[in-house]
């Protein structure tokens, strides 16, 4: 049986170029390059294979998947030649990519999207759907009482004023008819402890947040590298370029914050100490989908010898971050089918800010992953 | 009891910081950065502590210790003040500190070689004696049937023609008195069948090879991450400039092709093909011991994307050697006293060409070292 | 006769620096490098010599001048065999470093300045003084209609409300007494209408601003290459990382965007329009007074293809600075004696924002100075 | 009436470049980005225009116009669009593409591509015809007696042995027949004094030598600026990772150090000596047209501080070649019509080892051809 993955933002970068990789590597046309769990240590027959996935989603865009595509094209992030030969797979999943329900309380959005899922799990005979966001990154939303209490929040959310941030809606959502919940965004989706108590409830796990891919992920293996090496990184400085709609949406002081964030943290959890340098990140619409980051590590070595690195990354964000869709949509689908419950701390390999009290050196998370792949797909042949 | 250090190359640049070093740290002048085994995670008491090295060697040439450190204070390598405060220490060591012995044969050579080694253990009672090989890096020595038998190997060193190069003469000289042997150079060292018949019949363990301080290290976490990520690799291009004794060194071509041999093993051990591209060295007096390095990596992601990263390093090499030689002798000397016989591939971690089949990735390399760190204490403990 | 050189924060590190050389170079210890007038093509007799000028100067601080030499020795700016060998002189110069004067109204406290630069001529019997800003930037002062009306300005000062930034009353005092003015910061100094007609009323030549020692050089001389090859600039995007006192002052953001948009200029006006890209300036204390920064240039050239450049300048603020307030005051020293008054375009080469309409490509900057070397000396030599 | 271009090498990729862009702007399809006779500083209508040129060529290689258009879309270097709507364009100029002629002497050879340039010339009555070689690079030739004398040469091309380089047979058919010459590449073309002689003789313009578009370009404007602001430039390092059909050539010793040199020439010229450190070049198949230079400067300021620059060049190199090609076609034709006969040191901007004694800063370049624009625009419309 199929693996839905319901994509919130389903017509932005990532999810189209996601779609469209699954479409040619189904069809043969190309290599699954980027997919983590395509690696020959981690290929494994008891996950749901990338043919398996069947795609729909939320939207507030009405632009059609093709057009899109032919956009991802122009701008080189996908071969014209493969947007064209998955036209007919892309008009296909535009009949299950639907606008963002409007209604008056926020009880009732959550009960419309809970019945677009259900209607696209009838509908295709799906065993089970992973809902993942791959939508703009939002602000911090401020506290509010019923974020830590389930039963306070289900009674809020039938009230005239937002209680929940667009993202954890959707959690909340999808969480209530049964699906897991994945963000990869920085956004606060399911991090809320009465999110946390409805994923219980209903035995359901969820994972996130803010898919690594660019100079996070390069700093996962120099800051370990520096801390093994005992030596003292003095300054960690970056500074991100990047174009596209996510650095359009960055450029907003209060997302962009959100995001610089998130993206320090791995500095702390690995060096055990905060060097001197900030993230900086500035929008520059000519980049378009590729993103440029540089970073200035300077260190100190024996009897204060003074040293330094510097690292540029050159890198299309949606390429990078399209492949990580799919590996968490089959792991996701897994875990739960393993009966796995609760934040998904074995996936902190993909992302900048991951639930919990994980590792942060790639290399241990890399192992957490292998482990994990190797329990779920267990769990998976047991059923 | 004491451990000794005998350094082949002992007035070299490598070799004077690790002493000025080893007195500053002693003297509680100087934090013990760079010294892996002074990481949290690594630290134990089982072992012999920095200040229990006693420092001897042999060098070709006569420059006293203290005119080296006041010339690595000028180029800054080492601190003025430091340089200054350990001249008493300095002194004490240029006693141990011996032109290498000129004879007929390399049987005669290899004798007083041990008979050196035999009088430093004896004049200071010292526990045992570790040799380490840190003078300039020599071209790879045409074949002999006497490298692969030590019978035959001893005959051959008492004829008029040289058999072994000096590294290796070195290893059968230290071996053969009962010393441990490692090589931190590209150098031959031990690693012929007939010296490590050798180090077994004498129930030693020796190790190398090449000493991993600067582009190769970053490139031992960056591989790895490529790997993971399942991205492939196209070209990885590397450009050393490098000034100083080393540099001067592997200016001559066949110096030259044995290092640049050793810096792009890892590219196909971690990630399993060779991606396009040299290691290119060239030296640059003006950088002195400070050595830059650039490089070049092109990947393919998702649907063939084509994405690149290049990174600088502006390190001080004798900086970064020398904290691993105080290291590797520490290190080597608990292997010894646990019983530890052959070659040492738990110490990968710091070497570009590890001797046996190891991992690569520095990641792996790290839990090895951890495992052996515990290990060789508790086999110290028992005794 | 003596030139007289009286520096507004002649305590700070570009002012010391300064001193340090002129007293190294005047004694024949360093060679004048980084010194545009020492250059083969600019040497001229006619012009003051570094050995004919004498310092004096203000400041707020009171550290002495001997104790900011060895805080500079210690960071690398100067050697600290120089900064030992000018002891004597540096303690001649303080006796001529004074106080900031501060009195009720700022028109006493410009009394107060002339006097000070009156008393300094007379005791060391100078032909002229020349006062140079080399204090932190300032934020732009709100508009004052007496900004614009040297009568007007003339009675404001005198009220209880402060009216000019302290640059411009620096400028306004030393103009009052017959001094000419140049300000190597971003901030007001001398552009001011009033300034202008007071400048103009003493038969006096001004010049400025903010100091062109880094980025913003390499900028200078790269955007004509591409305005020369007709290829288009897309995005230019700068990012400097600064420690150091104008580091901490710069993290201001007030302060901050003075230097930028003086940052940006030379791309509109050497290549026509504005690319894409900011400039940021970002304190990292660590760095001290190296500072560091990365450039991005994406551009196209035939038929759209798409081409990037990067580059890092890694260069000691203070060390690029200094040699040039040595040419300043020479050349401004030599221009007064030519009868030269108004705004000395002609030194267009040594700013990152020059007065009036000049050309920004470097190479024309130094046709323009090289004509102005020749006609101030010829100037001199009529006198 | 029109121009005749003539392109030695004519079916590889900055010919091809070249003549898709002529067209393409011809038909209004494409701006003259990177012409430099487009600037708005340069441009005169006294020149021939874009739309005046009409191509022919020579090739060994028989691969049709058309396919390797496509190649290049294929690469990036040209959009798809613009290959595609030039194609009847292509096809029409296919029919003056010729195989370069085989026969037993020299004297023949030159005889039968004299006899070439004649028919295309009388074909499409044209003006003039300038030949331009954009062939491989070739090794420096022995030197040979006939080299110097054109009586000599003459004779000995009758004999049955090569005498010339097939770049200077090539300058010797041209000129034979009343066609300037102008050399893109390194080769020797009509660099001897026998062709010199011969150019004399028959009053025509030569130039040349290897066009400069990328590190090279970016060195003629920074080694101006450090000896501007007399800064020593102690070392200056080059890595040149390269593709393409050039790279492959270039990975052959010889070529690489006719070109190696040339790259270097700038330094010694701008700056006076000639600071430390190599230009090196590699082939990396995988960049294709691309080309990847890194360089690093480190440099000496006041009081002997030490500083760096490095910087990263990725550009297209036919893309960067092939607007010069057009804007040397017509300025060559202007020379020749306004009765500019010999050596063209007008156009050292275009070169990376301009022929005679020429200024090397880009800058000064720039004045050169904008007086010699001028200048050939008045000596045409005099005609």
């Amino acid at each position: 049986m199929s693996t839905g993955v319901w994509l919130i933002g389903a017509r932005g970068s990532v999810a189209v170029t996601s779609v469209i990789g699954a479409l040619a590597v189904r069809a043969g046309l190309a290599a699954p390059t980027g997919c983590v769990l395509e690696s020959p240590e981690l290929h494994s027959d008891a996950l749901p294979g990338v043919g398996d996935l069947v795609f729909g989603g939320h939207d507030v865009s009405s632009i059609p998947l093709e057009k899109k595509a032919a956009a991802l094209a122009e701008a080189g992030v996908v071969p014209a030649r493969l947007a064209g030969a998955v036209r007919d797979g892309l008009l296909d999943i535009e009949r299950d990519v639907r606008p963002l329900p409007a209604r008056a309380t926020q009880a009732e959005v959550a009960h419309d999207i809970g019945a677009d899922l259900d209607h696209f799990r009838r509908r295709h005979g799906l065993e089970r759907v992973v809902v993942i966001n791959v939508s703009s990154t939002e602000p911090a939303p401020p506290a509010h009482p019923a974020h830590d209490d389930l039963a306070g929040l289900r009674a809020a959310l039938r009230g005239p004023e937002p209680v929940l941030p667009p993202s954890s809606l959707a959690a909340y959502a999808a969480l209530s008819v049964g699906c897991p919940y994945v963000d990869f965004t920085p956004s606060t989706g399911a991090r809320l402890p009465a999110l946390d108590a409805l994923a219980r409830e209903m035995g359901l796990p969820y994972g996130g947040h803010d898919g690594k891919t660019g100079e996070t992920l390069v700093k996962s293996v120099l800051a370990p590298m520096f801390a093994q090496r005992n030596l003292k990184v003095r300054t960690w400085s970056g500074t991100n370029l990047l174009g596209g709609g996510d650095g359009a949406n960055l450029a907003e002081p209060a997302a962009n914050a959100a995001k610089a964030t998130s993206k320090q943290r791995v500095l702390a959890e690995t060096l055990g100490y905060v060097p001197q340098g900030d993230t900086r990140i500035e929008f520059v619409e000519d980049l378009d989908d590729f993103k440029t980051a540089w970073d200035l590590v300077t260190f100190e070595g024996f009897l204060g010898t003074r040293m330094r690195m510097e690292f540029t990354w050159h890198g299309c964000d949606s390429a990078l971050a399209a492949p990580l869709i799919l590996d968490l949509a089959r792991l996701t689908a897994a875990a739960h089918r393993a009966g796995r419950t609760g934040p998904l701390t074995e996936l902190a390999f993909f992302f900048k800010d991951p639930i919990g009290q994980v590792p942060h050196a790639l290399a241990d998370q890399w192992r957490l992953l292998r482990d994990a792949v190797a329990a779920f797909g267990a769990g998976g042949a047991q059923r």
